[in-house]
């Protein structure tokens, strides 16, 4: 990398460490990203960028798990109150707050990088040891909190936008920025694949801050993507007095409690890694009536076909048996489903070789377990279909706590890591 | 009762019947009964009543389990636009919707009756078989019903007012007439008796419609009115990446399942009636992270202070057990208690006397187990205590489906046999 | 009853205590009291009244639960060893351990006497705050204990034996002393009655010591006896090395534990008494092996044979869930049931009136709710399909811990209660 | 090795596959392998081999989990009814049935080999499709079989001892041949390396058949050998009538229960591989009886010393959680503990070389993962202490069933290939 380029990268880290922490602050589900997206979008067209949104870079029909009209309405006007463009969130609606911004600068192959954006639905730590808290950037918005770094994801993708818009980075050929909403649970991916957002690609790159690798590693592929799938499950009895009636009663919430232990409880696979969680449930309506319904948010993990569909038989015969044992009905609605998939060897190869250069980076691992899924996997699914090359790479960062945990929070500096990465992967093989 | 009397009953039940279902059309939960108190304030009024309500007759330091300021605004809002008068409803501010007339006439003794008004958080049926919905009078308010007779209460009680205020009916003293919030969860009794609005009464009367007592017979009080104790229990945990770091988690929803299986589970009482209910239960806020928070409605039933006070041990012991299990912590907080009571014999006997000459009841019985609690209760430990006559006595009903069922209906004709049986006691022991 | 009965009680009160004692500390299983059976049929032959045995008064086609072959084997070689007569024992082969005594004296009706006999799978209490510990006669034989009182109720039936022998007792007609084997579980009284025992009988009376009922008091009926069904329950998976491959397997062990919970956990009958126990599970066979097969022993109870089935039917589904939940094949082996009864009022009242006049009987309850069955009930429905009369009362007794309990003692002062409370109403009835 | 010797294994092979066949009939639990021993020592001594029995070979000091003395007396009684020689069982007592046979030649190194040989209690399949069913071998213990390969195991050792000991295997040194009993439940390698029993050996070998390792292919590490730990875990309740007083007993029968379904629950660790299993679970005496005992058999294993201090953590928390909400007393005994160890890169490669070499090999990987562990590895960290070689190497073999299935079988040809692995590495190593 040039020295201008190197220049302009440390000159320009303090606002891209803002923007990160103004996206922290501001975190929006999945979905409904338009103050996130509306943010992307500007900027990209403000470097230069083709920008295309909505129906232009997502399939609605590939579209499950979209948050209700009411949510939707609710979170756009809160947007705009805090900033975002009407003009490009009306290009959203529904939900399709995906956002991709193309630069051609001559004659070469096209290369996509994608960039997660959504947060999660936690409630952020407010103690003081909470980095985002002591320095006044914690969520604002009460029970969503950026927990898994993709306010860094948003913060190097623009990064990168603006370092390669520089005329001093050397690359030719076509840039394609894709900003995808709704990484947690797995739905916003497939949508702008259905739209062909990398049909036209030659490499694919994503990657993902921390996943416990230590700030100043980077690991070359991901190892085990985990494959899941995502229920909705209900439960329903018979609503009854509980005291004066309860043998009339069946009790929906007891048939919940009863899978969730049972889910939790199921026998691991020996020979692969397997994963089960009930992370929400809800059930009954007051406290002296036998609880009608109960619904439980599950989803089922596997590191292939095989195990994700033991993991699935299990759970299915587990949730059948609570039913049973309630004299309940249930219905198993499926929700979403990731995939796993890996990365080619000259794809990484090439992240391998760039890496080893960047400073900063003391060690370069050829794979890292990531511990869970992304959906990128359907990215680099299309670009293997296509014959083509796709690279998942963890970028390392000491973290305070765990991904998902409300006291989650990676180190800065490796934004600049990230972006070093990112810049110098486009000037390998953009040529 | 003279022939007026009874030709005054006759011509007006087509209108207290519609009343009742104006009432069920609309239910209120409690607290939030600002449209039927409303309704029972203006009625009384117009029937010639002295009105009191809200700080009058209700005491808020011993209010608890009211709900949010913004359900309350959202509740009032609705009661305005579906017919309620601000004149009444802006005294009832904080849920304070409790109503009161008074009915002053010669000399003689006090007498005062108590009828509950508040719904229930249930999403009414709305199959053909259901009457309500059959004829038009479903629930419009989603997730809310009438579904313990309280609506038939409040006609009966309207239509007692207009009854006695009729000069036919003979009678000398004073007429309190109590129209109770907030029965369900046992907490709208004790805020009034901390007001004193029954310090002054010689008699207390307080009836339900059904509890299994078929159409056409009366119990002259009830038996076995079960002492509860509602606790609302939370459990918090450490939220984490379901797959990627799940030992890092200590999840609640699942000390909150074990928790409600534990609790239903616990041996009940050999000598005695107890219950336990787990009514609601929620936890979790994403899919894919270990949930940090869980929180239980519960409540625990004895037909003694020795039964409860063993309930509420074990639960107490179960819920220990289950944060203990999960590396969570608990909290219990304790949000409603009410009593049981007797019924005094010299009330009993009169409600025996009158019952056995009202047209229509076939069989007086001279106790039955109600399978529940009612906080009359409250009202009847300070009668008790101030040396005066209470009696809580059951109206037959023939149901369509058991109290809190959302199939629940009583028969429309036993408000008929609940006036007659009101305006007789009123005769029988105001003189 | 004369001075000279009154004086021959008190002289041998002493010897029945020893008697008891010695009961007491040789316990002996249901169908399998080879020992105490042969000490009551070789005393009743000495007191001069005809002795039948084994075939004679057991039908073997209504036994079930009989222990096994080799079970019984071991049982009979330790009876032997301790003195039971082999004159005896030879009759008694597979279990069929019952014994009734017939005297015959002039004209006159014929009155049968119930007593049982088996003890229970208890290992006894070794605390000196314990009786029979802290005065030598606690059980010899470990994991048997009398903690039902049936070691009185033997003691009772041969001091009855004793007096009813005596001339000074007057009555007339004839008098069956039966001595009953497994009383717990349900199992010994149908093979009695199916043999005829008491087709000749015109009046039946059973009784049972304690039920809660205090010392010098008796009732002269028992309330609420609790009709129940017992059920062995199997559940069959599939073993695997619990580390190689978990997933392999399918895990009884859990399916048998789930079932205990959900068993105990079903919500009870609003308007019955109603009980489930799971008293007995095993499971499984190897430390590091997915247990292929679970067993539980359970039983439900009901005050009604509708509230019977309420239970059975919930049970079953929870048995069915379980096993569903698991992976797992299940089956539901019937092994007993036990039937309610009641009293007639003619047998009520001779318990009653002769109650009334037993020195140290303070209070006569008409009836006292025993929480529990007996299959006494088995004998007081065949009287009462042939129109006789029947009467199960009760003999307070202080208890130093409840029925079952391995502290369990009672008053051996009510062993003179008890045996004149019989001896009464054999001279009050058998003229 | 030379064709002598090749002749020598194909004439011999047919013996070796029936002297399996009858261990396989007559299978032995863990420290009662007192037929088994015998007929090891005997043949090892016929041999030549110096033989060491006994004390000579364990340390009691090290044993845990030894059997009661009356089953030790009944497995001895019969292991002599069936052919066990008393010379060298009396040298057994207390279980301990190890064997060391020494066979030394000339100079060299002293080369150790360990053959566990305990079976596990289980019922063996009797379908057709099981091999030792149909070929009429099966296991004639009731409740006991060899499903692990042990007694592969056993034959493996005494052909190699055979080989060995003919003058045509070329090596020099000192040989010594482990029988070790009580693999299962990780107890009998450590009292056999107290007892010092490796203390002078160079070089360490041990394998196990099967593994989900094909039939063709050798794998010259174990992978991940899981550590372990072991606890026997007991609940104290309160024995109460079931129907009569529930609410006097405290079930510890419910605290096993969910004590079970929680530790299945546990979450799984995120980095590591991580098992429980409660393998199994008796509580309880008398059906309608409060259940007042209860115990669990469980382990806990993770693949490093951190994830079995997570997993013992958690499960702790579990079994006081159970205990507390079932108001029980517990007690976690432990009972024995595995490590995991890694093979010396010398040692594997001495198998990888030998294994190359053999006919009927066609894969040789450089580890494998067997989920699950043997308590080798005591003998293997003892040889890394000392600065020597260990390698624990896996012989595949296509099974019928999974490892402790009651289906399971190995092909027994592969007898073949591990003596001819065994022998040649003798011949590798022992120069």
């Amino acid at each position: 990398m040039s020295a201008v380029v190197e220049r302009l990268i440390a000159e320009r880290l303090p606002d891209w460490i803002a923007l990160r922490r103004d996206i922290h602050k501001h975190p929006e589900l999945g979905f409904l990203e338009f103050r996130t997206a509306s943010r992307a979008a500007a900027t990209l067209e403000r470097l230069g960028y083709a920008v295309q949104v909505g129906h232009e870079v997502m399939d609605p029909a590939a579209m499950v798990g979209v948050p209700a009209p009411q949510a939707q309405e609710d979170a756009l006007a809160e947007a705009l109150a805090l900033g975002a463009e009407k003009r490009w969130t009306d290009r959203m609606v529904g939900g399709m707050t995906g956002v991709v911004g193309t630069l051609k600068r001559g004659k070469g192959p096209t290369v996509a990088l994608r960039f997660d954006i959504d947060a999660l639905p936690l409630r952020e730590a407010s103690e003081r040891q909470h980095g985002p808290a002591r320095s006044g950037y914690a969520s604002t918005r009460p029970g969503v909190m950026h927990a898994c770094g993709h306010d860094g994801h948003v913060a190097i993708g623009l990064a990168v936008a603006e370092v390669a818009a520089s005329p001093d980075l050397r690359w030719a050929g076509t840039l394609k920025l894709i900003f995808q909403p709704a990484e947690e649970g797995g739905r916003g991916a497939k949508p702008m694949v259905e739209a062909g957002v990398v049909d036209d690609a030659d490499w694919f790159f994503a990657a993902h801050l921390g996943c416990s690798l230590p700030s100043g590693k980077v690991a070359a592929a991901a190892e085990k993507m985990l494959f899941s799938t995502k229920w909705d499950v209900a439960f329903t009895g018979r609503a009854a007095h509980a005291a004066g009636n309860p043998h009339e009663g069946r009790n929906a919430l007891l048939a919940g409690a009863q899978a969730a232990l049972g889910l939790h409880g199921i026998a691991r696979h020996g020979h692969a890694t397997t994963h089960v969680n009930v992370g929400v449930m809800t059930a009954g309506s007051g406290r002296n009536v036998i609880a009608e319904r109960a619904s439980l948010l599950i989803e089922v993990r596997g590191d292939s076909d095989d195990s994700l569909d033991y993991m699935e038989g299990r759970a299915r015969e587990v949730i059948e048996g609570a039913a049973k044992a309630q004299g309940c009905a249930h219905e198993i609605r499926p929700v979403g489903k990731t995939i796993g998939e890996t990365s080619t060897a000259r794809a990484s190869a090439a992240v391998s070789e760039v890496a080893g250069a960047v400073p900063g980076i003391g060690e370069v691992l050829p794979a890292w377990e990531i511990g869970g899924g992304d959906d990128a996997a359907y990215f680099m699914r299309r670009m293997r279909e296509r014959g083509k090359e796709a690279c998942y790479f963890v970028v390392g960062s000491d973290l305070a706590a765990c991904h998902h945990a409300v006291l989650f929070d990676f180190q800065e500096k490796d934004i600049e890591t990230g972006t070093r990465l990112y810049a110098g992967l486009i000037e390998r093989v953009a040529r």
